[in-house]
C-alpha cells in the first residue's frame, strides 16, 4: 500500500474473503472503533441464541441434560485442537482458568523432570507470579530468559538459558501480551528439548487468530483462554492440550473426580483416566462452554489459515499508518515489524502513553488496552474488524496527539483492566 | 402428620409462607416430579432476564465493563456469606470449582500446620481425591474417621481420629452427599481445634438449605457448589470461606493474577492481597456469576430460617411416608431421623435401588438421583418443591414397586450423573 487515504482501506476491506464474518457478531452503526477484542472479544450473535438454548435444555432436561453435557469440555476441546491449536482429537480440553490450568499443567511437569523453571521475565503475569510459587513449592530454580523487550524470546536465548543448568520446564507464551512479538514455537520447542525439558506454551494471544501447530512443533504442553479471538465471553472456560506421548507420563496435581477413571463409580481411591481427561478436576461451567463453543466453530468456519492472512494485512496497514502519521508525533513500534513475527495486535509506544489511551477513548470513541510502562495496544481480531477500522482510529489518534488533546487527561494511573 | 392422604399434604403447602417462590423459577405444569435438585437445581426465571443483561452489557460496555465485572467474585460472595453461610462480608469469595478451591485451601493449611489430614471414608469422592493427591504430594499420612454410614461423623469420631496423632487438617462435608446425615458444625469444629487442626467444610449439600453458621462456629475454611441449593446453573461457579483471622496467615498454592496485590500493575514478583481476595486465580467468569447471583438472591430474599423450616417439613413428611407405605415394601431409611442431623434431602435404601431408580424415571416421571451401593437419594429444594410433590412422588414410588414394574429393568448400571 503506498496511498495512506481511506478509499485504499476500503478497497482492502471490498476485497475481503472474510469480510461477511463480521455480521455475525453483535455491533451496532456506532462511532466506537473497537480495538481491545484481543482482551475481551466482541459477542458473536449466534451466542445469544446458544445460550438461550441452553437455559432451555437446563429446565427441559434438569440433571439428566448432564447425560449431553458432560462430554463437551472434550468436544470443544476437539473442535478447537483441530480448528486452531494443530492438535489431534484427544489432546485438548476445555478446563478451569488459563491460571489454574498453567498451575496444574507446570506442576505435573516439575513432578516429572528435574531442573529449573525457565521464564521470559516479560510473560504474562499471572503465568509468572504461578511458576514463581511452583518454583518456591518443588524448591527450583526460577532462571530468567535475557529477552529483548520487543523482539521477545528466541531459540538462542532459550538455548542459552537452558545451558545454564539442568532444566525441567521452559514456559512462555506463543504470543507476547504486551508486544505482540510472535515466538518460533518450533525452533524454541527443539531447544527446550534437546536440554532434556519439557515446553509449556501459554497461546492466550495466539489462539484462533495465529496458527499454533503444537503437534508438527512437538509441544509438549499449552495452555490458553477463550475470551480473546474466540469470543467465548468474559471469564470464560479456557482449555489446555498435554501432547499425547505424554499424557498417561504426567499426572495432574488437583485430583478430581471429573479426571478420574470411572468417574460415577466413585471409588475409594484416584486412579487418573486415561488421556486428556486425566486433566480436568471440577464439574465443567455448561453456560460458558455453551459460549466458547460458538466463538470457536466461527474460527472453524473461517479457517485459521485465512485469519492469519487478513491479520496480517491488519496489522501490517497499523505499521504502515504509524510510519507515516505517528512516528513524527513521537511514537514508536513496539511490535516487531516482519510479519512472521508478529501475533494479531500491534504496540505504539510514546511517553504519554497513559494519557493518550484515556483521550482515544473518551474524546476519540476508539478503545485500545494500556500496558505498562508506556504501551497502547491495538487488537484487530480478523473475524469483525476492518481495514477502515484500523484507517479511521489512527486517522483520529493523529487528530488528537496533534492538537494535545491528550495533555488536558491526568498522568495518574487509574486501575486498568 | 397422622393421616397420609393427598389432602393433608396440601394442606401444609396451603399454609407454606414460601409458597410464592414456586413461581420465581421455570417449572411447567407437567406430570414430572423433580426430586434431584440438590444435583442440578432449577432455573430461575430471573437468570433468563439477567444473563441477556450480561450479554448486553458485554455487547455494549465490551471491556470497560470490567469495572463493574470485577468485583463480582466478592460482592456475590458478599451476598452468599450472608444470606447462607453465617460469614461476615470480605469472608466468601465466588471462585474456580469446589474441587480446585478444595485443593487450594487444603493445600494452603497443609502449608501452615504439621500432622495428618483426617477424612471420612464417605466424603464426596472429589475431596476425597484431592485429599489423597495432597497427602501424597505433602507426604502426609490421609487418616480416615470411623464412621457410621448413615449417622456420619461426630465429635466423637474426629475427636479420637485426632488423637491418634498430629493433626494438619480436619476436612469433612457439612451434609452429606449420600445419606443427608447433617454434622455438628460447632462441636465437630472445636474438637479439631482442641487438637490444633485446622476444619475444611465442604458445604455443597448445606449452602442454601440448612443455615451454615460458619462463624458462629468458628470453623476455618469452607467450599461449596452454587448449583445446587442456590440455583446457580450446571457446572456453575463455586465458593470459598476463609475465617478473617486466618486470611492473612495462609496463602493459595495457585498464585494467580487475580490473587495479586495491585494487580494491573501487573509487577515483578507476587504479592498476595489482602483478605480473602489472595485466594482467586484466574479471571472470574462473568455468565456464571451473574446466574449465581439470582439463586443467591432468592435465598436471601426468602431467608435460609424459612427454607429450613420449610426443608424440614418436606424431609419430616418424607420419612412419615416412607415408614407407613415403603417400610413394608423392603425399603429402608438411609437417612439420620432426627430433624437436628438431616439435612436437605433423604436416602431410602433398597436392594433394588438401581433398577427402581430406573423405573422411577421411565414410567413414573419422578426423577431421584442414585448413589451407590443401595441408595434412590431424594432431594427436596424449598423454593420449588412443595409437600404436594412429595406425596405424589412417594405414592407413584410404592404403586410401582408394588407391581414390580422395577424388574423389567437391567440390574446393569449405567453411567450415572
Amino acid at each position: 500500500m503506498t496511498s495512506h487515504d481511506r478509499a485504499a482501506a476500503r478497497a482492502l476491506d471490498a476485497a475481503d474473503p472474510l469480510a461477511r464474518f463480521r455480521a455475525r457478531f453483535v455491533l451496532g452503526d456506532e462511532p466506537r472503533v473497537y480495538l481491545d477484542g484481543n482482551s475481551l472479544g466482541r459477542l458473536p450473535k449466534e451466542t445469544i441464541e446458544r445460550l438461550d438454548s441452553t437455559l432451555r435444555k437446563w429446565d427441559a432436561d434438569l440433571v439428566g441434560a448432564w447425560a449431553e453435557w458432560i462430554d463437551l469440555p472434550l468436544r470443544v476441546g476437539d473442535l478447537l485442537a483441530n480448528a486452531a491449536l494443530g492438535g489431534a482429537a484427544g489432546e485438548v480440553v476445555m478446563a478451569d482458568s488459563t491460571t489454574v490450568n498453567l498451575y496444574k499443567l507446570a506442576a505435573a511437569a516439575l513432578a516429572a523432570r528435574e531442573g529449573a523453571i525457565v521464564v521470559d521475565p516479560d510473560e504474562f503475569p499471572t503465568d509468572r507470579y504461578v511458576l514463581e510459587g511452583l518454583a518456591r513449592a518443588h524448591d527450583r530454580e526460577l532462571r530468567r530468559l535475557g529477552s529483548e523487550p520487543v523482539e521477545g524470546p528466541t531459540a538462542e536465548t532459550v538455548r542459552a538459558a537452558c545451558a545454564a543448568g539442568p532444566t525441567a520446564l521452559v514456559c512462555l507464551s506463543h504470543v507476547s501480551y504486551r508486544s505482540g512479538a510472535l515466538c518460533d514455537l518450533r525452533a524454541i520447542t527443539a531447544a527446550a528439548h534437546d536440554a532434556h525439558a519439557l515446553v509449556l506454551w501459554d497461546v492466550s494471544h495466539s489462539a484462533g487468530v495465529v496458527p499454533v501447530e503444537l503437534e508438527e512443533a512437538g509441544a509438549d504442553l499449552a495452555v490458553g483462554c477463550s475470551y480473546k479471538y474466540l469470543s467465548g465471553g468474559p471469564g470464560s472456560v479456557a482449555f489446555l492440550y498435554v501432547r499425547r506421548g505424554l499424557q498417561q507420563e504426567l499426572r495432574s496435581p488437583v485430583q478430581g473426580w471429573f479426571g478420574q477413571r470411572d468417574q460415577f463409580l466413585m471409588g475409594p481411591s484416584y486412579e487418573p483416566a486415561d488421556g486428556v481427561t486425566r486433566y480436568l478436576a471440577g464439574t465443567p461451567p455448561i453456560l460458558d462452554l455453551t459460549a466458547a463453543e460458538v466463538g470457536i466453530r466461527l474460527v472453524a468456519e473461517a479457517g485459521i489459515d485465512a485469519i492469519r492472512a487478513k491479520s496480517l494485512s491488519l496489522t501490517t496497514l497499523a505499521i504502515e499508518l504509524h510510519d507515516a502519521w505517528l512516528a513524527p508525533l513521537g511514537f514508536s513500534l513496539g511490535t516487531p515489524r516482519e510479519p512472521e513475527r508478529r501475533g494479531g495486535h500491534v504496540a505504539l509506544r510514546h511517553p504519554d502513553a497513559w494519557r493518550i489511551r484515556c483521550a482515544l477513548i473518551e474524546r476519540a470513541s476508539v478503545v485500545p488496552d494500556f500496558r505498562l510502562p508506556d504501551s497502547i495496544r491495538f487488537g484487530f481480531p480478523p473475524l469483525y474488524t476492518n481495514h477502515a477500522d484500523v484507517w479511521e482510529a489512527f486517522a483520529r489518534l493523529r487528530r488528537l496527539v496533534k492538537k494535545g488533546e491528550h495533555l488536558a487527561f491526568s498522568e495518574a494511573l487509574a486501575r486498568v483492566t
